[in-house]
């Protein structure tokens, strides 16, 4: 596997692009575009929040039939929580369809930004043209029109081979607050060319995001919107994955490439974060005690505001393994501070262990920071993301409307 | 019932007292001591986090039999995930009967602070003799020493009439950070001069705590330390409480408004808070999806930074609702934000209604904020305490060992 450059344009058959068309004040660009050449088997997950934008309720019907060959995705509006958000929601592949042919039902649509404002399809049907215009091999401005909070553009794209043929997988995501998915994620559009059946493509993303999207929390807060697609056109030409065999492990490692890299780029630009947090649980008795380990101490505030201020509070640490809810061997347990900068022991046997506060503060002022857990209760492990808790969190936060 | 002063000391036959020992670095009070006259009823609720501090351990071995006398606390150290802590715990009882004469089976004791640090028995030693030499009436000396990060020392007392005799309760508290209790809470420890069986005393506390420290949370993370301590000493000499009769429905009410009236406390003295926040669900179809929703609106980073903001984002709170895991008929829910500068409905239906943004503004500008829930659902309510989510929390926390 190898990595390139392109997002979701570089498997073969895809182009995207991204506009300003005034859903949102400021001149930054809010609707984008990603369109196959060729229709695409296609599979989703959403948000489990019982509240769920309209663009969930209207994406569901357009892929019940396993095939999608476009995304338009807004900013700015999360579509939720308003009188006529189906409407609006239906409205935008309708306009999809009529200036790219693509048929309405064949669209995947999705919306982020606030919740309960009503959306208005006038700048969408202004700025569409100009969207289907600028279509291109970049995925860079489809990248920027969904951002909201986010600080950082996320993009990535891997090659890898099936049967002989050169194969591509790409993908976007936005997400930096309202980060704790559940079952599914923020917003995350993942193409690629492989020839895949649609049940085994939904297989493989349901199966990949418990380990990857439900693995990070910025703030506890599961989205209204939470949405990963992906759309795999075929035009690779590699034989149909058409069962689990080792072509679908190869696909399946290389989605997993994908989504663990935007998984750490949204954990990364948190809102109003410095540091990316990674909770790396071993010895688990199973892997879903060593989930619920790791994200406990990933959610954690405590923790969380610990990392900002570069305190070896590991206190903390055992705290948040404790009500986590998972059995834990608390006499067992061990915690490891790590960063480029080194290493550093806490605590041993559920106990702390003496160690240099310098050595903790080099460790720990580090932008990337690991926090090593171990069970001594079995072999399962598994890894959380987060990022620190800042004031300019709460700045974000204190005024996000207005 | 009528407030009184007093706190702890208000029922008959209580003393305590609070002193400078030297545990913590700065020159503020850190050991706290109350005793009855005679031997009383005990019940205590504890920490359900699987981390215990080793006071637990002591104190729920000293209280088997139903009954305590005494309660020894200390701040600034949390006496957990040390190699003695047992010892130690179990060293602070003996010194109080060294002193006292009260037998160390019959003390209470607690120690709030930070985790995984040695506590040595040495200025609790050297403190004792002054702290016991200084035990009077008036509860201000133990509230203030049992202070963490606290702002605000926090005790309550009323009287009430039992049998025609005239009943006394009193409580104090602390509480500011970690507080997300689950089965009970921080260290509230509250005295009575009612006679109860022990049995039933326990009944009583565990019942309250459900409604009432369970319900509060300041940052989600769950102390190992959380303990809760009734005592009731019966020399008001009221008939013996030992039915669920008249009486112990009077006492459970008197207990109730001690109880609530710290919630509000330790609430609205969160880390960093400028703003007690109140959820009031009704509507509901059964008081255990009330509970979970309201505390789920209470535990949402975004509702506590937009209510520091002053920001009517009320998608924030149907966000929270729908994450909560409790049953929920969106299209059914109203909100509204209520404080003493009056009310403003924000949502009906689960949609959004048009409101003043400058009304708003002035609704949320206040310091105590009820947000009210409607679900359409049924007959059941619940309401959850927490506090806003401020810079101050975050620098509270970003160096608290240092």
């Amino acid at each position: 596997m190898k990595m390139i450059s392109g997002g979701v344009c570089a498997p073969i058959g895809y182009k995207a692009a991204g506009v300003c068309c005034g859903i949102r004040k400021k001149n930054k660009k809010d609707l984008a575009l990603i369109v196959s050449e060729k229709k695409a088997a296609a599979a989703c997950v959403y948000t489990q929040n019982l509240v769920k934008g309209a663009p969930i309720t209207v994406t569901k019907a357009h892929i019940a039939d396993g095939y999608a060959q476009a995304v338009i995705c807004n900013s700015g509006n999360a579509n939720t929580c308003n009188s006529n958000g189906i409407e609006i929601a239906e409205g935008m592949c309708a306009l999809v369809e009529k200036e790219t042919g693509i048929p309405a039902c064949d669209v995947v649509v999705a919306s982020t930004g606030v919740i309960g404002q009503k959306l208005s399809l006038d700048p969408i049907e202004s700025g569409l043209p100009a969207l289907v215009a600028s279509l291109g091999d970049d995925s860079d401005g489809a990248a920027q029109a969904i951002m909201t909070t986010d600080t950082v553009k996320k993009e990535i794209a891997f090659s890898f081979a099936l049967g002989g043929k050169a194969c591509r997988i790409g993908g976007i995501a936005k997400g930096s607050g309202m980060i704790h998915p559940n079952m599914a994620t923020m917003l995350v559009f993942v193409t690629s060319d492989v020839a895949i059946a649609p049940a085994l493509l939904q297989k493989a993303l349901s199966a990949d995001v418990k380990d990857s999207f439900n693995m990070i929390s910025v703030d506890g807060d599961t989205s209204t919107n939470d949405m990963v697609s992906v759309l795999c056109n075929g035009m690779a030409g590699n034989p149909v994955i058409d069962s689990e065999n080792a072509d679908y492990e190869v696909f399946c490692a290389a989605l997993r490439a994908v989504t663990r890299y935007l998984c750490r780029c949204i954990a990364s630009d948190g809102e109003g974060a410095t540091k990316l947090l990674e909770c790396c649980v071993t010895g688990a008795a199973d892997v879903s005690a060593a989930r619920t380990l790791a994200k406990s101490v990933i959610c954690s505030s405590l923790v969380k505001a610990a990392m900002f201020g570069a305190d070896a509070n590991w206190g903390r640490v055992l705290c948040a393994l404790g009500y986590a809810g998972a059995p834990l061997d608390v006499d067992k347990v061990s915690v490891r501070f790590v960063s480029k900068a080194g290493s550093v022991h806490v605590c041993e046997n559920g106990r702390g262990v003496d160690f240099s506060e310098e050595t903790a503060k080099a460790v720990l002022s580090e932008k990337d920071i690991t926090i090593a857990v171990g069970l001594g209760d079995g072999d399962a492990s598994a890894t959380a993301w987060g990022c620190d808790l800042t004031y300019e969190y709460v700045k974000i936060n204190g005024d996000y409307r207005t």
